[in-house]
């Protein structure tokens, strides 16, 4: 039996009747887009996020002649991926705060995984786009993002153009939230809007954690709570993980 | 018999195997998106573009007060909606001015068959978002923006708030070409980079031009060669019209 | 007689008394600028717009290395050039769609009809910059801009830095439209403001079409109206040729 | 004895010879500037930060009518505040995307502490701006804005232009890291640059959390290093509150 | 006898030939635009600078309500006014700090002889553009704006929109500088770019100082030099003085 | 007996009580950076400007090859610097045509008493931030960054990189106005604010003008007062370059 046995007997308080330790439906798609050398698009209950890989000879300034590559990655919502309408970034000439902030998580979140110097003086972009947003699209940005870098890894490898494949673990991220007074796995966008807290957790195959974001959106939370919003996080990150391997074809 | 039969003949010049006279395969699929009040999700040949119509109540401040209405557009590329990947506009902090000239071209022809004034005192914006690009995306973006719109008018008249579509007539696109210096409809990526002369034709269901743009991209091109790409273009226009129909449940 | 003797009938309906088929007085005086390698200033009737051609050593990256040349375009309007006052585009900080339509426009019209190679590892800039503006500037500049790129050649050739003129052919444009459902030449502010159809014909000293962009402002427009208006336009064309030859001295 | 003993018998190995769970010197001055409401100079070692809260009257169009306050923060380095000069992003035309995202880090922190109803109409920006860097910035800007925004409340509770507090809590910041894989409180620029892990903890004076986010720099971490690093964390705060109340004359 | 006779039989060093206290040959022609409400072509030897007043109803933000007008400047060079082609400063997105220092100086130096009070509350904007540079072309767009502004108030008296004129004074302006360690009048290009010290005196009809701004551009100068430079730029501004009142038909 | 005695006999119309040729109370304190190779807390007042001498190898592109040094400067306000908060100029995106043309005058100033050549290929930039501002900004700046820039050539020497000392002259600069009709030295903002004339002076300390800058706020103002505000300027600049002396430890 789950630990979460006591919270799920509240199940029915989730405005999408799930258990507090159950993810929304979660597919990944591979092979969706002609060029890039990598892609997936992932579902994650309505959220879509469309990530790309694309692979491109050479580094930024910073690392030129350091013999190894760089992995980074950019983010973006269609203008309608929401409920309302919302400003197209390029034509306010500006990425906000948010998007910048996103990005940011995603590609560290990516490159700790990643042994550089194995790529090689080459530069992988993932791009997240997305489609339609209900929740967690940052988390699904990684989610599908590390599966389109394997499979474009893998296409450097098949062209011989890398020995030994850079990637050296999987990550995958899932957000969790205290929702009337319940921790709850995977917030939609219903439970986002209303929830006191809400945390991203990355997290790597092996176990380890690369990135954890908590944040009171009403109040303060306590330890207590935050170690099970921990607890939820794993066992979700298991499922991601699973998933993953199946798309990537590991 | 058609009146391109002695174009057709050559027919197996074209990269595609396609006659000279002959689309692309076209799909036009609706209801893609969860939120938007219209969208439809546009496939031509490797072209793939969304296009969603969002409602909003009020207008432009230069139409403040006039008893009408607005429509709008806004056009973007996924960065590896391309071969190789381009630059996020929202990341360069400006649309190019190809973007510019697109979107503003998109929102004339729709607004060529909409009657403002019983639209109300509201704007639709129709976003065009390029998810794969193989030649042709602004032609398929004016194809199936004119399907999301016809959609979002219908939502407008079964929620009674306007009592007649404001939308007199269909509108469509195409581009035609004089390639290997012979007039083809409908060109694709390999055929517009190397074509002597480039067009876009936007037409009305009702037989009328709502905007022509031809260029000779390699050289000057004659009257003729104009008037048979005109004539590709009508035969073209056609089959996108009765596809149009079909989507939007007309 | 002319063709047009039967819209000509109707010429009292033109603001400006003038006939369909008549352009203004159109002057192109050269050497108006003591610096510039080539300069041209248009009067069409109350439009007056200076280009200036521009020489520079080097070429675009793009283009690096490829043994040939560049041709561009700028284009903008003093504040004061239009009734009122307009923002000072360098003051908001961007261009707005319409300039960058507009020199994109220019810029391809100028290219089709030079031999970049012929021009050398070298780039001239055309500046076309509106001092007063009623109506048809677009195409002023275009017809004003070869006469400065042809001056600028012609220096290049004394100076023996090129050894034959890299430019092939004459360019030129005007503009028709369909006013009070009359298609007429050379439109002024006052009908281009009211007139439905607004047209712009880029046509070559040789007889070939460089660019057509042909816009239904208030309805769409028949190929009838279309065929009369490149008619029209064909004839402004030749008188522009003649005074474009002996601008140049030709 | 502090649970932290065993770490801290390793103590040297800290560049700046600090035990384990042992904060660099605090100090935090107030009114240290003429004319904003409150303003705090916190130095933390090397690290100096000017907070300063400045009360308008009138809030944010999204609060318009609401019947409350808002408290935001903003955030910019000095550009000779660090080791080698940083380009002024005044100058550089934006923000960047640290800069960005540690502002939207200390606004949220001081209004999870702030009952924006009893504020009233007005906003309270807190300006943050680093003198001197060595590492910590963010957190240090958290802990004194605290102390900031407590003056300028005080002073509007003096000018009776409130009639109480509309501070619920204290809040502070700290961060931790793993460096040479020993957990350890408070990294400076030495330690930062080389940690294993970074992580910054926003914990209230009542013992909740707001914020946390942990990041492997250089590799995953465990969940009982995150947890040290936690515990570590809790004691450096509750230094800084009561450093905080007695700036604030609490 | 001229006071500087001593500096005039020194002459033949001034590349120009022009005696030390001898003025370019200056002209200033009205009515040069059809729209603006006032204009002026100034030609200052080969600098030529078009200024137009352009009069709208209203006034910027900080002025509303307060029962008076605004006079503001702008100021932008034709990119290929200089020698060498300009950077377009619309097409680099931003105004460099000279123009913008230049316009300030052209804004203040109008509003000194202006009762604003007098003018109502709309705004007069003076849009000077350089069509031609040769040095001095911020003290000819002094001097020919005031000209633009004292016809665009004749205008509002004739048309009864005001009912005294808000011109108080004459302004115009001159610049000065020690060349080959002589102080001269009204430097050119060529000796502007020599010169050891620049200085621009901004002088009213009554014998007021406007602005003075000195610079020292190769070295410090000495106060005996810059009174001679003093005096040159009085008797200067006589000459400009009376050619305005021309001009303006005063 | 100063010769200003007549005018401080009406001492008492200064708000501040100074006499009319009395500067603020003046100190200039060094060392106050850790990171900076020269850095000076100039308190003129309530002014308080920091400014930083930063060094760095190499010269912008437009000195590359030439064997000589650069000197810039950048001038920044911390947003509750002033009296009511000012727009953070990051978050606007741009610097203000006031903070330019002030950045501009301080690396003008600096430049003239510095030997490019002898300073070798590297460039200092002097940044002027403004932690709180009471009048008199950009002359504290010019007057500290002196201090800054001597300090940090000390440095320069001291490493043998360079063999003999840059600095040729001291240089400083003090602000003079009309102030109710009396010339008095070192406006503050009490002062600035109403004055009827407003005037900079940076001087060396051989007596020469770098640059004077004068501008009739309220009226035009005569040469007479003109005069004694230079008197006024060169008595308080000699009490400046003694403090410098001092600071600088020369």
């Amino acid at each position: 039996m789950s630990q979460f046995d006591a919270l799920n007997a509240l199940k029915t308080f989730r405005p999408s009747n799930r258990q507090a330790d159950q993810l929304r439906k979660v597919t990944l798609e591979t092979g969706v887009t002609r060029y890039a050398e990598g892609s997936c698009l992932i579902t994650v209950g309505h959220t879509k996020v469309l990530a790309t890989a694309s692979v491109e000879q050479g580094v930024p300034p910073f690392l030129k002649g350091k013999g190894q590559g760089w992995v980074t990655a950019e983010y973006g919502m269609l203008p309608r991926s929401t409920h309302t309408r919302s400003r197209r970034e390029a034509a306010a000439g500006k990425q906000s705060g948010r998007t910048q902030e996103i990005q940011r998580l995603i590609g560290r979140s990516l490159r700790a995984v990643v042994d550089l110097k194995a790529l090689g003086e080459r530069q992988i972009t993932l791009d997240c786009d997305v489609i339609q947003a209900d929740g967690g699209t940052r988390c699904a940005s990684i989610t599908a993002a590390w599966v389109a870098l394997s499979l474009a890894c893998d296409k450097l490898l098949e062209q011989k153009l890398i020995s030994a494949s850079p990637i050296i673990d999987q990550v995958a991220a899932v957000s969790c939230g205290v929702f009337e007074n319940v921790p709850v796995l995977d917030l939609d966008y219903d439970e986002d809007s209303t929830a006191e807290t809400d945390s991203n957790f990355v997290l790597t195959g092996s176990g380890h954690i690369v990135e954890i974001q908590a944040t009171g959106e009403k109040r303060g939370f306590s330890r207590d709570e935050f170690n099970t919003l921990f607890d939820l996080a794993t066992q979700g990150a298991t499922e991601l993980f699973a998933l993953q391997r199946e798309a990537a074809g590991k």
